[in-house]
């Protein structure tokens, strides 16, 4: 039996214990990709609770069920606010969903995905297509390298960086330094803008605060907005966007979209934030 | 060891495995209750990640983390929308959360639970003062009862109704028959309102749509309006307001409040649905 899974007499689950103090349980109906790539354990596998999700190291990263409200929050958003964004940068999103949102976008010339692991693009690509849509978009190039690599020297000025990263622990802490956001500001053009993931408000709330912190730091704008993402641990999930000046979404522009789970009125609410996390960023405004 | 309990290398567990294909283990520092009621096992669990817990025949209702969202939100957002509210019914609600929250109204002069199971009170008041708050409020009344046999013969006419039922399953089946609906459309005033939980919008489309028509089928009018709760499958949960007359929430309402959770901007917000449960619901528009 490969790693993380196991075998009762219920059928076959799949173990995400990465957490000290939560497991939860998936039970598969099969086993699509079990492999290792120089860099870390990859499965698809297809659950009967989420559909096809992508599994890496052991954690779900996502699922054909729920990854769009995640990869249509980080793209649409920034998107939106931008007036005619036409170079974007992807950090991570190997998955190619964030990079499938973008492609909506028709003032989109360029779009660069910079991910580090060739193995997670290939098996999204051929099976997980509710993630990816098979993307096949001339506009979009790969670049297998690390994220932090790519963007202190990057070749380009972007209009908008989306850092699509994993949880900021072992590899993927660097990607929440301050270093690595000043490396971002630097490859934004003088208008440009950025967002990234920035964990559960609810249990990550000193990371998120910690992220928002050093990118307000940086920017001269910063606002934190929300999604619910359902497999996500807590379902609330916080995204930070540091902008050079833009900051309103530009609601009209959801009308003809393709989506499922923004719209208009998500657009106009995604910035109103919980009490609890009003009082948690009030020293930052 | 006491059921739904168990003990490995790294402490004690409880398992959460009502689902077919989804289980979750909470890691447990201590039980501070089990036992059985008439009517159901009930503990209440420390717990590291969630802090203490309500546990109804091994399903996790409520935490000291995270039950003040659902239960500032099933509550705060039907008296902010009455004008005037005076009576209100609670139906279910035996951890006296939502209680707590409609306490917070000083023009409300009787709150009447309706709860089958006196254990649960006993047990939440005693054990669960995250949630609970200790109520002690003199316009507080306790009912022992069957909230659909109370409903049908009320001697009251409420202002409001708010359903905190579990999980539509077994015996709470007939908390979202029409018969039931239309047993709380009587028993509320000429311009009363109510509101219940309606499951999950992601794992149970079908029920909360259900609810939603049942609803729609008795009250002049009828919205949908969302929240977070970390610990309920997916996380995205909805709620469905029935109203005889009034659906606008006054948002400047929630400024006095004592929150952690709702605020103005949720307030205004928490009725913006996802794209996909506006197509859901356009049907009934």
């Amino acid at each position: 039996m490969p790693t993380f899974l196991s075998e009762n007499e219920h059928g076959l689950w799949m173990t995400e214990d990465e957490r000290e103090n939560l497991k939860i349980d998936y039970r598969i109906k099969e086993i699509i990709v079990e492999a290792k790539s120089t860099l870390q354990h990859v499965m698809i596998l297809d659950s009967y609770s989420f559909g096809r999700m992508l599994v890496l190291d052991g954690a779900v990263q996502t699922t054909s069920l729920d990854g769009h409200i995640y990869n249509e929050t980080i793209s649409h958003v920034p998107l939106s606010i931008h007036p005619n964004p036409k170079k974007v940068l992807i950090i991570g999103g190997g998955d190619c969903g964030v990079a499938k949102e973008v492609c909506k976008y028709s003032s989109v010339e360029q779009i660069d995905v910079v991910e580090i692991d060739p193995m997670v693009v290939e098996v999204c690509l051929k099976h997980l297509p509710e993630v990816s849509g098979g993307l096949a978009d001339p506009r979009v190039n790969f670049i297998f390298d690390d994220g932090v690599n790519y963007v202190q020297n990057s070749p380009t000025k972007y209009d908008i960086v989306i850092v699509d990263s994993s949880d900021p622990i072992g590899p993927a802490e660097v990607l929440i330094e301050k270093s690595f956001y000043r490396s971002i500001f630097n490859a934004l053009e003088e208008d440009g803008l950025m967002v990234c993931q920035s964990q559960s408000p609810i249990f990550h709330g000193e990371v998120m605060e910690q992220i928002f912190e050093r990118v307000h730091d940086i920017f001269p704008k910063t606002k934190m907005f929300t999604a619910v993402v359902p497999t996500y641990p807590g379902g609330l999930w916080s995204f930070t966007l540091g902008s050079k000046g833009y900051v309103i979404p530009n609601e009209a522009r959801m009308k003809e979209l393709d989506a499922l789970y923004v719209n208009e009125q998500i657009m106009a609410s995604c910035f109103s934030l919980p009490e609890f996390m009003n009082k948690q960023l009030s020293k930052y405004r």
